[in-house]
């Protein structure tokens, strides 16, 4: 039987902001990563937020950011490797102090925003994130974007990785995704979408922005949480996935 | 043989700020109180600063502080005990993380400042440590002010603990500390704060500020780490100790 | 013809957390107090919504808080006086350089939340309050809570004041509201709320909790801008207001 | 007669964090950088500051940085000039509330660490930075790099400037700082460096890494605050500049 994972960014209030969607899309995916106070989140919301999953039986994952709250994560900022090393370790060590409290177990990590789209291309940076994982504990998996350096670097020294492909986004010939900004990089059609991704989780394909199909690792499909259509299209994808015979899973460790 | 041991907070630099006593007084302490980035200390600190301690053979020890960078967690706070339980375990994990990277194991927890204060007195936040620390660790021990809330809770549910008394404060007839602002609170004279650690280890008694002899528990010294003495004060101390045969050294968990 | 102001806290988002009702609510009140990055807001809000403001005509204040993003400034602090002066100065004078950039003048000053609280009955926090606008600037009003040390540490010093009722909180006898968790502290619905603003408006009488008439000097109006209701409520309250021939307008400084 | 400006950084503590030279400092510069709370300074550092100034007759301008704290605003961010503008407008309204209250007037801008290095070279930041201050106050002047873009962007729309040259920096043979890393970058020789300020200061030359004679716009001489020698080589300065008849005085609005 055919499996796919469902991600999605989770606990991304902070404060008296809320998230509003959190609590229903939990009831869809399969993997949550958790924001851990430095893009988003904070204690109160990370430890609502892992308390969710484990009463929806979603695999837990640290989400570590920038330290850049007004920023959401988003904006790149010149660190060093030390520097990505030191807060991936600390924001990941402070997301598995909740886990374990709650009695589970931290399952994957995931890194936010800019620093995904800096170690998806800086391999230095893309060492710093994996050696943390593997000094902090060497059985958690790694999901980055399908061809980056982050699961190049984690292969090599035996982390496991889940690659992540996109519901939204259209792809190259070349299998990267459609830089934001570049014509057609974003797919807003619900049918093209859910079209894109059994295509991921069928065969592991998908039609490039120029009309090719194209081979793609596919191991993890991300879904947006935030905005008004969060929550009707993580319903409408799963309903289609089952429709397909396709079980929706994390990846076992 | 008697032991004692020796405590200092550690690890409170900030970004381009230094607190340039750590590296020398780790030669003198058995317990390091490693602050975890809420009152000071950032991820980089952490890691130097656990690293530091590993390399002197120092009990490492989470030190969690209220939110609050400007006012060096000093300024009380009205949360809650959920507020207390969150934050806490957020930065018990977040060290731990550094700890278990470095290939160590973290010994103690000890909170700072306004909440060691207000979690001295109140019987529900210290409840919400003890709590957290129960929830991530059992193991785990608790350093707290000698005869607090928080000895008295982490007793009642087995989590071990660590009696603190002071070098450098005056004790009353009742066993507490004289209170900051008070007459003779501070003891400034080194021979008088020496000849009270001396007390404290040999006999577990100490001269109150009325001059009666009276008797405290007393399983750890707090050293102030911070202004220029400190380690000249640690250096004399540490002499002293020795040459009385007792032996310097974290409690055993 | 009678007036009454009508106030809302405004510019209470922060980063990619929005305040979706600030835009429709500018269209209703006639004061503004904008939010100045301690407890929310930053930069890039401060701006917009100070050119809402000014957009609509309506006058703008400043609304400084407790360094708490995480706790909205609503979690009381001990903070000095001399802290109070330097964080209200600090806030008061960052609103300020956008109004004037905007090509507009700072109208009054009304502090947030757990601030507002405490200032409205330590003396020596309220004295700290007004000494900063009367340093920064005279000609600024404050806004506070009726009956307050804030109004009357104001008035020793000769800096104009609005005295602030709430719609939706009720009364004692004694002309002070009816403290938050007690019976009744709270008015849910609407009739009741629009009634009890109308009292203020026409006669500065309100009527108790237990039933009785009394007087309170009533300035200024403060509508809450949170909640899906906030919009509804603030354009059925103008709407009355109307009807009674009542002008909604600013005080003039 | 001839005259220079010594500007120097101040007010770079924070909460407990202190900067020990500012005040002695304070003595031999006459132009005071004050950090606005961004990458440094927090209100209470800034309404300290601003009175060591005034006290010393020292010319206030404010020091707006990168909103990052740990990396006290030296690691690059990718904003946007909008960014750029709202901060810049944000910081410089703050410590112009201290100076006001104060009795003073704020005097100039020079932007801090990264923000100063990205602002140098890229016209859109340039161009924001500047729009802040005419928007604010066109009457302050822009103290920034000899030769940058700020000071090109400045002069378009008539804001005064102040072009900035270094003690401790090496200049190339087009009359830019040898960049930070290549060899022979800092100047750590006393006699050099105060040979170049001489240089600056009588005319307007420095010679390059190269040895060549260049001329180099020098209205203002950056001297560093940190370190244990700041303040032995700022009293250097100072004799040798007064020895050779130069008034030490900031540029006149």
């Amino acid at each position: 039987m055919k499996t796919i994972d469902l991600n999605c960014d989770m606990g991304e209030a902070f404060g008296s902001y809320v998230m509003p969607n959190d609590e229903k899309l939990m009831e869809y995916i399969s993997s949550a990563n958790i924001a851990c106070g430095f893009h988003a989140g904070d204690p109160a919301v990370m430890q609502q937020t892992v308390s969710l999953a484990i009463k929806n039986g979603v695999a837990i994952g640290a989400h570590p950011g920038l330290p850049d709250l007004q920023g959401f994560g988003r904006r790149e900022m010149k660190i060093t490797p030390d520097e990505v090393y030191q807060l991936t370790l600390y924001q990941m060590g402070a997301l598995a102090g909740f886990v374990k409290a709650a009695g589970s177990k931290l399952h994957h990590v995931k890194v936010h925003g800019a620093l995904y789209n800096m170690a998806a291309k800086d391999t230095a940076l893309a060492k710093a994130i994996v050696q943390a994982i593997l000094d902090f504990d060497p059985g958690l998996m790694l999901y980055a974007l399908a061809g980056s350096k982050m699961v190049e670097e984690a292969e090599k020294v035996g982390i496991a990785t889940a690659s992540e492909v996109f519901a939204d986004r259209s792809y190259q010939d070349n299998g990267l995704l459609t830089p934001r900004g570049a014509d057609h990089a974003l797919i807003t059609n619900d049918e093209d979408a859910v079209k894109q991704v059994l295509g991921f989780a069928l065969k592991q394909q998908v039609s490039s922005v120029n009309g090719n199909l194209i081979t793609v690792k596919a191991e993890t499909v991300c879904l947006h949480g935030d905005g008004e259509h969060a929550v009707a299209f993580a319903s409408l994808i799963v309903g289609m996935l089952k429709k397909e015979g396709i079980m929706i899973k994390a990846p076992l460790i």
